[in-house]
């Protein structure tokens, strides 16, 4: 037997809040952290699984308490049949009754839950020597099915309809994989975009944007209206008429403020306003949808289960599903995530940015295009280029796509020395 | 100046476990347990604020850890400048976006955040010399506005609204409170319904139900359909036709399968069902609702904040609401939902039990019957007869009725002997 024989946490935080980067108008000065976790066994292989939960700074010691606690369910387990079954693996957790009362299924007990699937997938991809993306699509749809737990959502998918989801895109894959393997996944980038920036570095990076050869670039709004109409008029200008502007509230806005602030923006012709308005607010969002249309709606980065997802496609809240790696149950819930969006005809173009949340998040849209939607149209991956230098197989962006990972792993593997420099001690931090 | 000079936080868990107290369909083994925080200033007067988050067991120590993290807002504060503005006070914690990342505003940061707001309540009510629901009931209704955090709120109630609520209650509060002072506050019994009592101990507590004066009782359904039917035919039996029987699912159903299921239980004329499913599904609950009525449905204890309780009242989701004391924000985001219920006008008959759950959450019924509803009708408090004892100012329930405070505070602190003897370490429970 091969046994789980540690399961190691570390309080990971960079200064970022010192550079602006990230700024926003909910989140004025984050320091993007991570509650890291190394799950090790005794396999003569070495090998070992890594995930963490992305926070932004303070909290990230109460993300590894949570870790912490898990741990319990995992020493001395059997690696070999935790692994087999990765579903029966999530439900372990997820159904532990006394666990389930601090969610249940949401916020920093759940996100912690989703690290250690996570960690577990990462280990189980680095054993059969795949990058997560080719493990997951090498699954059967049966499989992918037994991965996913159903429960709150048979009044939108059953696992009937998406074995058929999944036996539709069958065919092809082999041929996807090549064309993945060969010119990569669309990236588009938020790095212009960040309230703190002047107009100068606004510009300047929205030129580099298009030089770069993103599809894409988003800006963040709702702090001042003023500025907001002042700052796209010079991306706008910046880029041209016909290159895709998204911009990104952050949940700043109540219905009716939502409605009345993106219409004033709407001039600018507009791909999506991102998190509008509370992500726990599903009726608000459907309002808003209908209040900004044709603009689009776009959310799902602080979406906390596939309850909520659920409801945002039932009642036309959401047009781009915006999954992110860490803020869910892990692979499995976004398994769940992505049948949903597949079922309800709507793109996914997951949240990334953060620390890691790139190299964690291209995976589940490489796997979707695979496996699940079969297509990239009007797809494409969040890429902010900051922090990557600390992972041991950091994302390739070249051209405003994502080369398809090659490396065994989920990517999510910090260095040692970059978990070590950034390890967070409390007198630190008060002092500054 | 008075400061805050300790923030004294500790692991309570009671092994009730043991006994199959309090097992339900989706929670077959709880230990009651509390993560317990202490407030203390320099204050010559000596007084202490004490709250809790109510947990069943493992994961406590990760709610500890979020109350511990909560402290570097607190220690060295002027004591009356916070107590003086608890709006401020509330939002200076759920505005901190680096912690609000861990939400937002859910799950076990905004549970912790609560404890703290609520531990303010108890010293200020203290302070005054009042029993919380007195002291609540005793503010303008300017104060009270000044209280909630409208944040997504808008599109269903305003602040000026909420005025208009609460001036509209002002007459007769003198009246109501005597009322209150003499003849207390209706409560329902839960205490013969637990899945794991045997039909002989239902029966015998269903009878001393009635005997106690209990206008209604609650028995636990969903683990077996025809359990279900051979317990409340036991139930009904027992307690006669006219009897009020209330039924809980504890979150067990997809949608389907609760309309289902209720409806086969419909012969033993319910007075409502209580968390069919998922707390996070608005959708889910409304259209439940349509498929079991005129069977009204119940929830809230596990709602996590106002956008969710604004959104099952506006979609129809929720017949009666379901508060509870330590799950939101604090007295501050309850005092939202009262008025959310009021604008509705749907009745708040909140969860207790769990351990200090009836303490704390018969203020918040008192003060909705003095200053917010005006009224008793269709209300009652949760009670359930376990741990009272250890706490300083227990609730006392006689002939069905909880009786009004008036004990300076908000009910919630525990005997220090209490707290030293169930005071959580590891190892033992590893060894359970």
């Amino acid at each position: 037997m091969t046994a789980i024989v540690a399961v190691d946490t570390h309080d990971i935080r960079f200064p970022t809040s010192l550079a602006l980067d990230g700024s926003d108008a909910m989140n004025p000065d984050p320091d993007y952290s991570a509650a890291y976790l190394v799950i090790r066994t005794d396999a003569e292989d070495g090998l070992e699984g890594h995930a963490f939960v992305f926070t932004i700074g303070r909290g990230n010691d109460v993300e590894v308490a949570a870790l912490d606690t898990l741990r319990g369910h995992l020493i001395g387990r059997d690696v070999e049949d935790l692994l087999a079954d990765m579903g029966a693996a999530s439900r372990l957790l997820l159904h532990d009754s006394q666990l389930r009362w601090l969610g249940p299924e949401k916020g920093v007990m759940h996100m912690a839950i989703g690290a250690v699937v996570n960690a577990l997938w990462d280990l189980r991809a680095k054993r059969a020597g795949q990058p997560l993306w080719l493990h997951l699509a090498s699954l059967s749809p049966e499989e992918l099915v037994s991965l996913v737990d159903f429960r709150y959502l048979s009044d939108a998918i059953t696992p009937g309809e998406a074995l058929e989801i999944l036996r539709a895109a069958e065919p092809g894959r082999a041929e996807r994989i090549a064309r993945l393997q060969e010119t990569g996944y669309p990236a588009y980038t938020t790095s212009p975009g960040w309230l703190g920036y002047s107009d100068e570095k606004l510009e300047r990076l929205c030129r580099e944007a298009v030089a770069d050869g993103f599809p894409q670039i988003k800006l963040k709004v709702g702090a001042d209206l003023d500025d907001d109409i002042r700052r796209l008029a010079i991306a706008r200008k910046t880029v041209g008429p016909d290159f895709p502007i998204a911009i990104d509230a952050n949940q700043r806005w109540d219905v009716a403020d939502a409605i009345a602030w993106v219409n004033a923006l709407a001039q600018f012709d507009l791909a999506w306003i991102e998190e509008p308005t509370s992500p726990d607010d599903v009726l608000g969002h459907a309002a808003i949808a209908r209040g900004v249309a044709p603009i689009r709606v776009a959310t799902g980065e602080h979406v906390q289960n596939r309850v909520i997802f659920k409801q945002l496609l039932q009642a036309g809240g959401m047009d781009v599903m915006q999954i992110d790696a860490t803020r869910v149950g892990g692979v499995n819930e976004n398994i769940a995530n992505l049948l949903l969006a597949a079922k309800f005809g709507v793109p996914v173009c997951p949240h990334a940015g953060g620390v890691g949340l790139c190299e964690a998040v291209q995976h589940l849209s490489m796997f979707d295009y695979v496996a699940v939607s079969g297509t990239m149209e009007g797809r494409m991956v969040e890429y902010v280029d900051h922090l990557h230098e600390h992972f041991v197989t950091p994302t390739v962006v070249e051209r405003g796509r994502y080369r398809a990972p090659s490396a065994p792993g989920a990517g999510t593997e910090m260095f040692p020395a970059s978990i070590a420099e950034f390890a967070w001690s409390a007198p630190q931090m008060v002092a500054r």
